[in-house]
């Protein structure tokens, strides 16, 4: 192989991540790999973490390096795995968050209308295909869980994919939330494959339970702390201020960018035309509008937008229960005093709304747990396991946000 | 302050660990303390684990470490704390496991005839503060919960002493257990006092469910992972061989060290020889005794001792039930014909019993969670809490040990 | 204090940095360090190294957090510094690279033509003194040298400053070059006053040998590395290329940022309406422009700026001696050849210069060692030193960069 | 291969090592392999720092991980080894340590009378390779260099070998001298052969100037740190004590253990009584020994020891000159005051000696640079290296110690 597509990248998490094959290299240096570099991997999560500025470039590197353990992993237990096989889930791993777009999950269905990063990465996955005459078609159907060896697919995703087992290191390396540490080489030597499907042997059990809590961790520490939360829902607000300004009058709240395609053309249809303005679409082009915004002579969105650059944020309470209407009317009422604004311009400032714990769906994922004696359990039904009991449930919390 | 009793020890957990009291300085270069050296944190668990070589010492400086820091945090939030209880609760924590014996926990019922590590540490304690002058008075009233600021106390041993955070992060620095990792800077931050009792705020809860869920993985991963499990028993079973041969004739047996006085003198009773015997007892004399007794005539014994040099263990097994009489019955049979013994000495290869963890009494210990609103709960009482759950109840497991 | 002024922030470098002097919370949460957030410390080594977005915020937080460990080791040792003294320190610590503009070092000399980001950041200081009603003077006059005990300058800036401490672990931590890894915590805890002036103690040489062997394989391995000149190389010629184009005419090169005031408007008069500017100008708005003028119907700008976005990147070649005329005239016919271009445009695609390693001025710089018997010796001078040899020399690259 | 044979051993230096050969396994479960857990790595250096506990044993597994990377980076390189060859190679680095006797090189030279541990390690592989039929013959050609292909040798013993990489790295881990830490990872990714030559690619010259200012740094600080060496000497002349007391009567000096051949019958003949006793001795023995003599009746002996127990030390002063004689006789004079002792006694408590740097013997060792081009030089002949200067000169310190 010609050495140039050999390549060798520092990562301050695993050390060294290693390119060798030329499809895996030709995904790497193409354009639309490249945005994945100006797409945080958490958002606004750096208002809190400072050090949470890793982007999902990074963090897909990442996943496609435990990939490469993971089956190296496999095969050395005899699992076989064809050389095509494994060039093709590397390539699946690689591409599974092309279709971030910008803050990623904060504005996914405001700003794309709902469409999921998923269906997005599978477009551009396609696009790509036809423009590497064919080579994706395993990847592909690795993603999109056609390929017989379903464990391909549950590397790529599933309850113990190397997406989470990597987002939750590297999230916790680079926040230093040291309690988000989890043990994914540990876990990938307990991997194992019967009938076709990833199962963990039962000495890992532990580690599995290790990987649930810190994730639970990670949720209720990092990816919905308070302050990030108010953040990302004040991003939406200013989406929504833009569109409900840009109705009547657009041409002051053009940023110059395809962001405007989103914002004013968009209809939820991905077609040409938006995939084409999508693939160059990144959280640059968004903070590029929230400072000019910042500007704008509407105080709603300038205020807004202000606050995000200066971390001015709203105040924020989460509880358990529902927020009365009451302290809602009380809220909107001193954001309208304080800020001069009408009833309707208060709405930016002070709403309700849940934020829930969706991950924890373990009615329909499994971990499967493979015994000695060769039995099969799913983790949940395994004697003195931790996890099915709160582990499972979704956690909801209701939150408030106002103006202070 | 003279120069001399500064110090700064490089510990690679912490970083730097800072003596900078003449008391502090006095104990840590007291023979009684330095003998720590010769004491394993961890007793056999370095045959499954090499890293874990870590000593007592080691441990106890740690601790202190983390008291130092803890005793900062409270005070810096106003929480008075003079300077005397100050250098107290570090001689304290300094102190704790001064009462350790050979290979500790293993050892601690046989050997020891089940005197308690903590009655020796405070009968070593009373030693020192007489020939200290009475400068450790405080520290033995704060380590015997006597005084009136009961934090002290708690910090030195409750359910989220220093103690415990200390042996949990280094015992997974030195296994290389990443999953045993807390956050014990974190929880430290989080530490507040209110009528004199120790309490975390409402924030540090996540952290906390992460140190439970840490020990628990930690307990079965390390401490009761079944190997070091049956090397312990084996130390057991060496104790009960060395002491029933010597009934008759012990001089073959004598190791020359005061470990002979533990062996075939001492009755349970801690008088003044006992202590002279105990202080200076550790593991490097157990070890020449199972060097020793390796090339002793008795076969029982000295295949038991090669079996500890060598790393030759007996096999185990463990199960959610007591193992039925036949199969125990088999199992002596064979070790009788295979190493041509007599059933009696076969019972020193054949044995069965229960591994407990016994530290989830959460029956009596709480860790009080401070709300933002003054309200206090108990962890458990917390919504959404992990803890109530599996994690409070006693584990048990039956083995069994044989011969093959 | 109010409790709103407290802070504990996550870092991962050193686990938490606290908060808790009212004039430091007042800074941090200012607007022109929030600016911060949006300055890549590294510039574009993230291209190299992609965990190297860490920010300028995230660097003067951590500088900060190494001066309070600074001023609480010199305080613990006697030496008298007052609380005034310790939060103006802190001050100028954290201001001491606020005047850094869109790419630091990259295009500081271009873009701002030449005022040096410590000039500006004297500016901003000086604004917010008087913003702050005089509480940053005692600060300004650290950062001037010009406050009596000159220690504090010198750890503000000097051979050995916490700045320098901070950059080398912070920058080697993100890019994963584990060389560059320094004991930082050693050398803090080895500082020493004499006569005013900061020295460092007999036993702490090899620390700071390391430090200075760290630093040099830094400057080789990353921060002069050679795709990362490349690529800051190209920004140059990107300024260079936007201004010539704007010469004639500005409108299509219009970014709709302050960015257009620099390019455009600046004489290099700091005045008010510059520093105005000034303070709202970051990295976004930079990588804006170079979004926008990927689509500019120049060629020449098209491709640098594509160049940047993509990561295809022009090629470089390094060495000691100069190149030869031919070879850039080789070069310069194949690039008018390949992208049609004139020779003057293909100026913009090849071209030479040096690079230096301009941190080596061991003539004006001194790390004063305090020897036991009170002597005080520069390092340079100490026997067996590695330091005056060849760590004193500067070192000169001179590379071709060539579009291929 | 059978299950059993193939293991995974956790790590805390390098995560997980997997031992999957048999002919690997069944050298790690020999009794003289497991002899290594009871020999200190690094002798004494834990009476400086608490961490330094770890092991030979521990220190061979790692060097044999880093063998196994090694050889897996040539061959993905396209290095032929062969299967027979990576197992010989493995074996080889496995056992380079294993004729390490009690404090490894602080007491090689007295109680061994010189004979090297390599000699020794020599002896047992060809006491193996009988037990084994053979099968360490490769392993020894590679281990004494009379294997054709040289770089097989080279990283088992050469100026990169894994040895160095593992003890660096290990001993850094575990003291906690973060300066120590180099970039193993780097350096092996780096390595190449040519001609049968193991070299270093050009890219990795700063690597591999790291890695020796590294080796200097813990030369200094930790091994030849004076409190190391003072109690390095204090078990040589305890030693010379107990011979020269056991010259007249050796009853109450024997340990039982057998030590007590090498302190009174060895003649310096490595003969098969020799051997036998060598293979059962180990750290434990002399610690054993160091216990009973404390209690001895001579004064000499017992306070040599108890000052070991204690970490009571003899004073050390480190100097570039030669101390005066003077100087010695008063220090002589003191301890024969305070100690009541004849002048020869106080000869154990007072001595001079040189502590030299041997490791830099450069004359005899190369590390080849492999450049672009193809041309090969040693990295002292390299431009702008720093290796030629002061890293290339053997350093030599004069110590006296004394009591006090």
């Amino acid at each position: 192989m010609p050495v140039s597509t050999r390549k060798i990248i520092n990562d301050p998490v695993y050390g060294f991540i290693s390119i060798t094959d030329p499809l895996i290299y030709k995904i790497t240096t193409h354009t639309c790999y490249q945005r994945l570099r100006r797409i945080y991997q958490m958002a606004l999560a750096h208002l809190v973490y400072p050090g949470a500025v890793h982007t999902r470039f990074h963090h897909s590197l990442g996943a496609y390096h435990l990939m490469c353990n993971a089956l190296g992993e496999l095969s050395s237990k005899g699992i076989e795995i064809t050389r095509e096989e494994e060039v093709a889930a590397k390539a699946a791993i690689l591409l599974h968050d092309i279709g971030h777009g910008p803050f990623s999950h904060a504005l996914e269905n405001i700003l794309l209308k709902g469409i999921h990063h998923e269906t997005l990465s599978l477009h551009i996955m396609r696009l790509l295909n036809e423009e590497f005459g064919g080579e994706l078609q395993m990847a592909i159907d690795i993603f999109t869980d056609k390929y017989p060896k379903r464990f391909l697919h549950q590397l790529v995703s599933g309850q113990l994919d190397v997406d989470r087992m990597d987002y939750l290191t590297r999230d916790s390396f680079f926040t230093g939330v040291s309690e988000g540490v989890i043990g994914y080489d540990r876990i990938i030597k307990m991997m194992a494959v019967k009938n076709g499907e990833l199962l963990v042997e039962e000495k890992g059990i532990y580690s599995i339970e290790k990987f649930l809590v810190a994730r639970r961790l990670m949720y209720w520490q990092v990816y919905l702390h308070k302050t990030v939360l108010v953040a990302e829902k004040m991003l939406i607000k200013i989406v929504e201020r833009v569109r409900a300004l840009g109705a009547r009058e657009s041409s002051t709240l053009l940023t110059g960018t395809s962001l405007d395609f989103f914002l004013f053309e968009f209809d939820g249809k991905m077609d040409e035309e938006a995939i084409r303005n999508f693939v160059i679409l990144d959280d640059m082009d968004f903070m590029h509008g929230i400072k000019t915004w910042s500007k704008h002579p509407d105080q709603v969105l300038s205020v807004l937008c202000q606050g995000i650059l200066d971390r001015k944020l709203l105040k924020i309470k989460l509880q358990a229960e529902p927020f009365i209407k009451d302290l809602v009317q009380q809220k909107l009422k001193q954001a309208c005093q304080r800020l001069s604004l009408t009833n309707e311009e208060a709405g930016y400032f002070v709403f309700t709304g849940e934020a829930v714990n969706t991950m924890y769906k373990t009615s329909d994922e499994r971990i499967n747990i493979l015994f000695k004696d060769g039995i099969i359990k799913d983790i949940s039904q395994v004697d003195n396991a931790l996890i099915h009991n709160t582990l499972s449930s979704t956690v909801k919390k209701f939150y408030i946000c106002y103006y202070e």
